[in-house]
């Protein structure tokens, strides 16, 4: 492209290292900071600057928080004593938007990946066994995806907790509320049938 | 969605407000912008800063531009006497990469347009015409889009000058270079029946 502002292009350059983002929809994007009010775009560049320089971990999930113990693990209504364990911070997001989880979160950040070079250290494991060794964990609740990867990694964890005294489950899989039956993949209909529970269980869940 | 971070809720927000991005693609920019180092997106928000406070348009044909006069405009081996006028800066960018046209632009910002409330006295013709009642220009070529705005745009144009000693040319509609006669569309294959040049003339040219 043949730019007639060096400062364009600059801008350009830099929003196109964005993921999913081209040098075209660059210019657009760029194009349109320049058409709207300058303030608007000062207020975008003060919010970048803050999210990377002032949101950190919290100290205990290693969720994304404004303050060193983030908002969940401190809320006393909550009970540390069940942790889901969860790769990502949108995995969490997802599971309060449920409102059917009053425990505590652990943030793998990733998931076991030979192929992407992601190993048990790269994630947040070892402080996660630290948790359960000090023992005040019950139960600890998978909720990693349901891939090879979120597999291996829940199996990982398992065998680095073998003989200590917490129950740990997985959420379950199944259909999908308002799936029909034909057109679910035989993996996970066979699953839904061994894993199947008492219909009283199924009553009253909304 | 669910934050636990108010200053990540605030970067995704601001982010969303950018066209075609959502909340979903805002917020997988935001945590992109968290993994990768934090300088990167220093001189990301620095950019924009620098675009939307230092770069203007320029004083003759409002292109954008670093400098008070753009580079074309100040270039002194092009020809200020023949001067293509077209909607946008993108448009100018186009041009400049067929490496085909060694005179000065004019940038309309738009075309006429009154469903989206865009009037002849919301671009810069006036500027236009000024400059061709001085007299220095001695040729027009209108380069705006194949559709009715720009072809109405270009006759607006083309009746406020009328009587002024300026020639005035359009761009050529035809077949794209590499197209099968047989797939396009009538109109402008019609057009380009009208429009044939001799067949000397389409020698020699890359």
């Amino acid at each position: 492209m043949n730019f007639s502002s060096k400062l364009l292009e600059k801008a350009v350059d830099e929003i196109a290292q964005l993921p999913g983002i081209g040098k075209r929809t660059a210019l657009r994007l760029a194009l349109h900071l320049l058409r709207r009010p300058k303030s608007q775009t000062l207020q975008l560049t003060g919010a970048l600057e803050d999210l990377v320089e002032k949101v950190n971990h919290c100290q205990q999930c290693h969720n994304l928080s404004d303050t060193p113990v983030c908002e969940i693990c401190s809320n006393p209504k909550r009970n540390p004593k069940i942790v889901c364990v969860v790769e990502d911070i949108r995995d969490v997001m997802a599971i309060e938007n449920t409102a059917q989880f009053q425990g505590h979160y652990h943030v793998l950040g990733g998931k076991i990946s030979p192929i992407e070079g992601i190993g048990p250290h790269n994630l947040t494991i070892d402080s996660l066994i630290n948790k359960v060794n000090q023992g005040s964990i019950e139960e600890l609740i998978f909720a990693t995806s349901s891939t090879i990867e979120g597999d291996t990694t829940n199996f990982y964890i398992f065998k680095q907790l073998e003989g200590l005294p917490v129950t740990i489950s997985t959420i379950a899989r199944g259909i999908s509320v308002g799936d029909e039956l034909e057109y679910t993949d035989e993996i996970t209909l066979g699953r839904s049938i061994i894993n199947r529970i008492p219909f009283e269980n199924s009553l009253n869940q909304s």
